[in-house]
């Protein structure tokens, strides 16, 4: 089906009824998600509506009235969240018809992604119903939608944040660990969709939603498969222009390819269908939550570069040729500075035992914070640079004065939060000891700055892999735009 | 020149001459390694020789008597060691000539690597002398030698602790990090040596003297260049057939290279020349300190596997098609249990939302010892599973019953050590959220349990990289021992 509006009410429900939950239902309870945890996700995350629990065999579960069936609820219900037996949905989704309840959130699991011949069949009952009644399933197979906004998830602890990323995701899983993750990142969601085995609506709907959803500016998706291919390459290639969209296809190997046919079912694809696809589209590719969440957080953080040529400052001459081969790998280029600013540099960097060409071998500027100052000053002016990555050690500013180190460190903040000179400055923290000042300061570094915004990566990889598809994508943008007017 | 004898009384030092030091020297001085730093470090591993600081214009430093020279101090030196500007090594190795001291730590830099022409000529300059004086030099610009057990070394905090990793570096900074990051790996060093701009001694001949070496087991090498490349090659051909050798070569990409000139003046070669010497060498590659470490913590402590198909035992659909995905791009296969044992354990993990196929998605079973017991014995006997990785959810585990959670990690642990049927097990711990206590147990996990012995990779990739080239490197031992025979 196409976005239908009336989904709407699904993401801002006023009421809802929650179908499978056990009469003895109670918060804590052990082996895995069950349908009180829908409740406590609710309320934890501040629902404002009405939540009727639907159970035939009970009057009140966890102090709310219970329903025998969605039909018999006195009003009219906006969503409707199953987590019954696979076995008992057909009937489940007949009383929703009864009810006229269309948006219905299908936890239930185990069709045919079991791959047993019953279970199958199974599915295929769901789908004829589904349709008949012109049901607006999200799932079967998935843990559906968390939107802070209105107090809806189905995870425990959720963040009560709202914010400008929007997440489809084929997995539920996915969808808990991102939005937890994402803190991390300094990260915060508008909507965020799990689907699974798509039986009615599939990611190119909820896709459809978010191209002009105002609280949404960027997009992630993980997805499994999808039903139309050339649907989802022509949407992610109109909204690329104006929203990016970072996309991780997963399932392209060997064994991932079997693994997809356990989890959701889907056909999962071939890569060299999909490189296609990113080609065409400029969608960013990530591997992992963790890159998803890199590049979200670089989406969000940092500014658009001029161009690909990076300048490293750090410690140590290996640790320089790692920079350089590290930048190159991952397609970004570190070219000499100019002469001048070499000159200018050698006025206060000794020329034994560090390097001012680049990547810069100057350690010593993280002990100084005037050398620093002037050091980041006379790089981010350089006309050869576009971006700028620091490295400072933790070793380093852990064993020196802690006042020094603490200059440094909201120095290294402010210059990352204000971009000077128009150009990207992000820091990656190295850290190798054991002691556990250090530790601290690792942790407080890794989580606590980027989740407040700081553009910091767990490492160089990571940084120039975020940078470089930062580069392509304003790249990829600018082309397509021009190719509109 | 050919490893020399004569150099094993640097290796184990009684009388050491420490050229360079100021006469105001002490502890702690800022801006950078000075001379003074080289009694503080050998002090602090508890070096147990004498120690004669050489400075013609004081007669005590930092409590020891001073000589105005090598050849005044009145018994034989077995290593010295020289931190004076770059203009004063001539004088100094001349020197060194007249006290008949030949074992020569030169920690001075600012030669050829500055590019500047006076300071070529100097490099050259002192080449000729040190041939004359057949002096066996270590560096110039590098940091020397680290040798626990004779309490030697040239960094600061550097563990006391001896073991079988030996470390040929052409960098000091790597010397000193991988010296420190060791640890949160369980690896301890018999002998680390930071030769680089290899004026005389060159990372083959300390190659030579490890492959016999009876304290080392596993060498690890960070090179920029190398002098005789056939000669490396045939070494770590020959010596990879009875001891490991784990080797990063850097500076192979274009700006790379262009560092490697900046840092220690080598020719850094070419991708495609490397490939064809690791290809014919075995080698293991490596391409960073954290995957030195991984794969040399490897090496120590997960044994032999029978083969590369491995199993993953994690949570979440989402996850498992993303951990198949990983494991196939890094060369390992994921082929699915017997159906044998997928029978057994459908008998005890439910069919919805779960996947007992491999991965196996059975998240619930780290909330339940006997049904995680259960499983791995299950799978570690499954005729078609090699290896096994086991990926537990920090935030399950801290969210949980933390008595349940610890008897978990012991058995974790335990099962990992005893590698139960002859099968490697290592773990990888999943933590994506923000709660203060998932914080400690994710540092815990993975700094605490990786430094005691236990294979914990900090994420999945690093996992199978790691395993897929254990597995790769006893193929191509078996090889070359089968061509021996």
């Amino acid at each position: 089906m196409a976005w239908d509006p009336a989904l709407e009410a699904a993401f801002h429900p006023k009421v809802v009824a929650m179908v499978g939950i056990s009469s003895d239902a109670r918060p804590g309870m052990r082996r895995g998600p069950s349908g009180a945890n829908f409740i406590i996700s609710f309320e934890q995350l501040g629902f404002k509506g009405r939540i009727h629990p639907v159970n035939p065999k009970a009057t009140e579960i966890m102090g709310r009235k219970a329903y025998p069936s969605v039909a018999s609820i006195p009003e009219p219900v906006d969503l409707v969240v199953v987590s019954v037996p696979a076995q008992a949905l057909p009937g489940v989704l007949e009383d929703c018809i009864a009810a006229n309840a269309k948006n219905i959130h299908v936890f239930t699991a185990g069709f045919e992604e079991t791959g047993e011949a019953e279970r199958i069949e199974l599915g295929h009952r769901v789908r004829e119903i589904a349709e008949r009644g012109g049901l607006r399933i999200i799932g079967p197979n998935c843990m559906g939608l968390y939107i802070p906004e209105s107090g809806v998830g189905s995870f425990d602890r959720l963040p009560k944040e709202s914010g400008p990323v929007a997440f489809i995701s084929q997995s539920g899983g996915h969808l808990n660990w991102f939005s937890h993750y994402g803190q991390n990142y300094g990260i915060r969601f508008s909507k965020a969709i799990s689907f699974g085995n798509a039986y009615v609506l599939d990611s190119t709907d909820y896709l459809e939603y978010f191209a002009t959803d105002p609280d949404t500016g960027i997009i992630c998706m993980y997805l499994e498969g999808v039903k139309d291919g050339r649907k989802l390459l022509q949407q992610v290639r109109a909204i690329n222009r104006v929203k990016p969209i970072i996309l991780w296809k997963a399932g392209l190997t060997e064994d991932g390819t079997r693994a997809v046919a356990s989890h959701t079912a889907s056909l999962a694809g071939q890569w060299g269908i999909w490189r296609g696809f990113f080609a065409q589209t400029g969608a960013v590719p990530v591997q992992s939550l963790e890159e998803m969440a890199e590049m979200a957080m670089t989406f969000l953080y940092v500014k658009q570069p001029p161009g690909k040529r990076v300048s490293v400052i750090g410690l140590g001459g290996g640790t320089s040729v790692a920079s350089a081969d590290v930048c190159n790998r991952e397609g970004l280029d570190v070219p000499a500075l100019t002469e001048e600013t070499q000159t200018e540099l050698k006025k206060f960097i000794p020329i034994a035992g560090s390097s001012v060409r680049n990547p810069l071998d100057t350690g010593l500027v993280f002990r100084n914070i005037d050398d620093l100052q002037r050091e980041v000053e006379l790089v981010t002016t350089d006309p050869n640079i576009d971006m700028l990555i620091v490295r400072p050690h933790l070793d380093m500013m852990s064993a020196g004065n802690s006042e020094d180190a603490s200059q440094v460190i909201d120095y290294l903040i402010d210059i990352s939060r204000n971009n000077p000179h128009g150009k990207p400055v992000v820091l990656v923290f190295h850290s190798f000891g054991n002691d556990p000042k250090e530790l601290e300061m690792r942790l407080r570094f890794q989580v606590e700055l980027p989740g407040q915004g700081i553009p910091v990566y767990i490492s160089l990889n990571a940084a120039c892999r975020a940078l470089f598809r930062l580069y392509e994508y304003h790249r990829f943008q600018k082309a397509l735009i021009a190719e509109d007017l």
